[in-house]
């Protein structure tokens, strides 16, 4: 190994040393699972450094990590991850989510916090392997419909004290039981009829002038770990004041960019046009993550309601800077139809109350209240959950070994 | 223990567990102490719960930390730290420098990522007891003017995946060899004469427009991992183009802020007043750091260069906001006389060119130049090292087992 001529990451030399001691499997609605503490039986790991480039990828027992107490990710949050979920389906088949936009995002925020790059489609098949390996015994076949929560992560291990481009570092992926966070909204949200009771919804509250969660020349598009520490404070206060989640401004205007650690979206109507629109932030900021969530939204919704479609209102699908202040008059005006947040976490939860320094945008709407938010999530189970096959947004783990 | 009562930090449960393998201790100017890799014998933790708080600390030999792959730290970045050191006095003492507002610093970066509160006095007593045991072997008696670099650190332990204020933590102290950053300015800079040779100087390029280290509602005043990790691409684009650590701007006008890790001052003489003034950011933004260092010399000035000193004009010292192009204007009309920057890890160094789009603004000027940078180092050198005794700025730590 010349030191021109690093190795790349490869998931082919992947060794394998399997547990002799298999946890017990807690059921998807335990507390245990909910807890978001238990990891499957293994995790996978590659080691790199500056000098050699990537080691052979390692499977092995899932545990804690010996890290030196100086190494830098535990004191400059070199330091990026991604979350996303390996899917039981109601066919019986395990699968993945578009894991490489996942896969590709993670060389984005690796590279904004100077952590090494690799292959992306190298991550994708360690994914695949542990998800193979672990998926079988820890998402039986007859729990479809239920899910497992994938997080890659990439960490600095490098222990000089100096803040420097780090020259050593580990790429890991764990598998865990996570419960599910968007069942704040039971039952009623998976079904497009109008049977269900009352449905809570997600309570926001704006952020206050002086808590900002990312700036233009900063880092609020990569998922990295300074991202999320920082941003506990504002939370901490938003559930004290009895809400569930940070709806982030930025600036004096209020611009309205991210809920929490979802994206955020309304549907509301134009006042000029009269049409119905589908609005979220956009990218070119830097300020918001690249959801990919969100990024199947938007197409979902280009695709199939440009025009009407299941007795849905045709909408326009907009990417523009928007702020509170016009979601409150399109609230005073009648004007604003539902909102929602949506990432891996919450999936697609519809938001019930925005409050905003005393005003009060309340979203219960009748009968008819999260339309587009509860079609968009049944669109997407549909296709996680294997009954449609909706080009390659699904990737198949079954026998991958 | 009732869940309303949780432990408070107390020092004086400390338990030992003294090291059986002591290590060979490197020369302060070697290759290995330089690599600011090497941790003395031993290490000092406490963990804490949010259900019982604080456990007894432990002293043990220093190694790696086991922390589990899910942990908060390694995810969102929950972890703050504090940099200081321990000075082998001209006269055989061994002594920290105002650790009190380390400390006391501290909490304010805890509290800026949820982590738990402490009492910062129990906080210094675990950095001396961990100084009492490793000081006198590894910064020998006759290695006088050395130090050893402390570095206490605070980490979320919490292995729950969710983001949220962590329910369990680690604080650690370990004592390191560091090596000298600041010899970038060798010798010449720690006396007051004329007779060194040229003076290399800290050489720093101006951060570009979409390259933020901080805003205001951030957290640029919290010393968080948050602020450096994302900070490497910018620090890598300034030595790819040849220069040592970034000049941070904020806002299209070009506000000066910090420099790389460090404080900045400029001693410019006022076009009005036609008096000198040294002149660094003031903290009320929060967007930099409130840097012991700063306030010492900004103490240092207002008690000792109201008037004329030592052969140096009598200065003003202004905490202000200004911008690079007051900077440039300043030296182009020829009132720019000295730059520099302080913090623990440079200690106090001079500037000796600021690269701004393309613009040099050079500060070489003649046998008088870095005067005020120099006798600022030399003043606090006579405290650190024990020829000042300065008030309550130093603490001892002989004898303190």
């Amino acid at each position: 190994m010349t030191k021109n001529n690093p190795s790349p990451l490869d998931c082919s030399r992947l060794k394998r040393t399997l547990t002799d001691k298999p946890k017990s499997v807690p059921s998807p609605a335990s507390e245990e699972s909910r807890s978001q503490r238990v990891c499957t039986d293994h995790m996978i790991l590659a080691r790199w450094t500056s000098a050699s480039g990537w080691e052979a990828p390692i499977l092995k027992p899932s545990g804690p990590l010996e890290i030196p107490p100086t190494a830098s990710v535990l004191h400059y949050a070199i330091e990026c991850f991604e979350g996303l979920k390996l899917y039981r389906g109601y066919d019986g088949g395990l699968r993945l989510f578009r894991p490489a936009k996942n896969c590709e995002r993670m060389r984005t925020s690796a590279a904004r916090v100077t952590l090494p790059d690799f292959d992306p489609k190298e991550l994708e098949k360690m994914i695949v392997a542990l998800c193979a390996q672990d998926g079988p015994r820890w998402l039986p076949r007859e729990q479809t419909g239920e899910f497992l929560y994938i997080r890659p992560t990439l960490i600095s291990t490098d222990s000089a004290l100096g803040v420097r481009t780090p020259r050593e570092a580990l790429l890991y992926v764990v598998l865990a039981c996570f419960g599910d966070n968007s069942s704040i909204v039971p039952a009623a949200i998976s079904s497009a009829d109008c049977t269900a009771g009352d449905l809570p919804g997600l309570r926001l509250r704006t952020s206050d002038l002086d808590s900002i969660r990312a700036w233009p020349g900063g880092f609020g598009y990569a998922k990295i770990g300074a991202n999320y520490g920082p941003s506990l404070v504002a939370q901490r206060e938003t559930q004290a004041a009895g809400y569930d989640q940070t709806l982030w401004l930025f600036g004096e205007e209020g611009v309205v960019t991210e809920a929490g650690g979802s994206n955020f979206f309304v549907v509301w109507r134009n006042s000029e046009t009269g049409r119905l629109e589908l609005v979220t932030a956009p990218l070119q900021d830097g300020i918001i993550l690249a959801g990919i969530t969100r990024a199947s939204i938007l197409e979902l919704a280009r695709s199939r309601l440009a025009e009407s479609c299941d007795g849905l209102e045709a909408i326009d699908v907009v990417e523009q800077q928007y702020t509170i202040q016009d979601v409150s008059r399109a609230f005073q005006e009648g004007r604003l139809i539902e909102a929602f947040v949506c990432g891996t976490a919450f999936f697609v939860t519809p938001v019930s109350i925005i409050s905003h320094r005393g005003e009060k945008i309340e979203l219960h709407q009748g009968c008819h209240r999260s339309r587009y938010a509860r079609v968009m999530r049944s669109w997407l189970a549909e296709v996680m959950w294997g009954n449609d096959k909706h080009g390659d947004w699904v990737v198949d783990v079954n026998g991958a070994r």
